[in-house]
């Protein structure tokens, strides 16, 4: 994963299950309740401090996600795309990205387009089988439990050593 | 469970324990939360997909039951029944269906009279031991926790080996 | 725990850390949550049938612990008292009991002079190291994971046994 | 960490992670929900009849936590500070304290100024590498579980043995 991981501008992560345990929340009234982590939080905002561009693409609609995607910066946050491909494909071209520069979270079978085209395929630890088997890397924590921030220390840990080591 | 699977038409859930880890939600005003699992409906909307019918039957009555369930294209949803056996009837009056035909998934005493009856019974990881005595399968996962998405990925995977061998 | 089981007729239940995992959770405009236990909930309404009284006595005051309590049938609910121990012989009185004839189920150091006097004390898995040292009988569930259940299932299988059997 | 504990006159709490386990709960119409646990309430509420002060230095800002300071009679509340070295010293100001008399728990990378200061540094079990790696000690329970009970017990422990015994 490390060479892989040099190359990546644009992180892309999934929220159900990712950012998230994989819980909805939901009550009389419209409400609906998204518990997400602190700690994943603070690795979004490092994440775009070292020059990262960080991305969210889910299926589900909810004021949660706005809301929690507006705290942390992230502009680029797509609801309610069950074809996740149309979101991807527009942030690649965007940011003029090729598939190799791109890092993709993700936890089920609706990820799993995306999957097969990121250059880094992470799948967390409470995902499908399907998605684990395609993946570069399998994150330890689960969604909610901090998978997002494991995979950002990886992610910003490789590029560090990148700079400083000739590599390739 | 393998046989009994390939004759399983309809998929019959309850809720508290089931589709959740058997939190009952409470607070001021009349809110009720209910924390189902992403992974579960991906599972019930893979199920209809490949032509399983999926109803809900269970004691309690919130809202949060009734999003879900639309949310799921689950239109068969009866709350409120202590005595579940009605509902139980009624769907394979519905469908026309026998036993044989049914599988069911709970978690406590209220379920016994459908477990009795189903032919293929399932009890939750977290499910009282009575349940769990009757059951065809005990699912590793708890309630919430993807428990659903195990029983449906075991059925579809059964009626899928089912259709390419001959059995019987 | 056996023979004084066979004594009971009044189970007090703490709530938060008891009848929940003791997570208090706060909100904006006065929100407070409650997650209570499905399984304790059937479990209560067990106890009742069974003929024991149960009654609820907390440090704070919240209005899901009102709603929950009706729900069950729990009329002896006594909220907002950091002393303990009035409610505690208010109830003794009200039924004409020895503390022989209580069971008491709590958590934390609020509950250690009803702990003091009830005939059976039962701290949950989760209980502070005082109230364990001092319990008959500490749960191998945690509050909120089904503490309650377990307590009830205990009582009323030594109850059937003490019919059975001559017992002292 | 014992001799330090002696010393120690302030107890200084992150929240979210310490006090909670990390979930950000969001919902729609602004709604924020924490969950915070019953024992490390009590704890607060030990603490400060020891005569130990306790204060809340938070990143964040919502109405939940002003609730449950008010509820634990903490008059020493600093939300949305990005920077908490300001509300540090204000505070070391205001009660003429040392960093020698001051205890920390934090679990992220915001907390690092103050972990460089405090005279008793913790860690929750759920912390980042970084602060676990300059902590005095790190909590057996994450945060939220009960984490700042087990650190205001080890004071206070510390402090009635301090008292008897003849140290330094």
């Amino acid at each position: 994963m490390g060479q892989k991981a040099l190359r990546i501008q644009l992180l892309i992560l999934d929220v159900d299950g990712v950012l998230t345990g994989g819980e909805i929340i939901l009550g009389s009234q419209g409400i609906e309740l998204k518990a997400f982590n602190t700690r994943d939080g603070m690795a979004i905002a490092m994440a775009r401090q070292a020059g990262l561009r960080v991305a969210i693409i889910t299926g589900r609609v909810s004021e949660a996600v706005a809301v929690r995607a507006s705290e942390l910066g992230v502009k680029d946050l797509f609801q309610g795309r069950m074809d996740k491909m149309e979101a991807y494909e527009s942030l690649l071209k965007r940011y003029q990205l090729t598939d190799q520069q791109v890092a993709f979270v993700g936890d089920d079978l609706l990820d799993l387009p995306i999957m097969k085209r990121a250059g880094l395929k992470v799948a967390v630890a409470n995902a499908s089988g399907e998605l684990k088997a395609m993946a570069d890397y399998v994150t330890l924590a689960s969604g909610g439990q901090g998978a997002v921030r494991e995979v950002v220390e990886l992610l910003l840990g490789w590029k560090d050593r990148g700079k400083s080591v000739p590599i390739e």
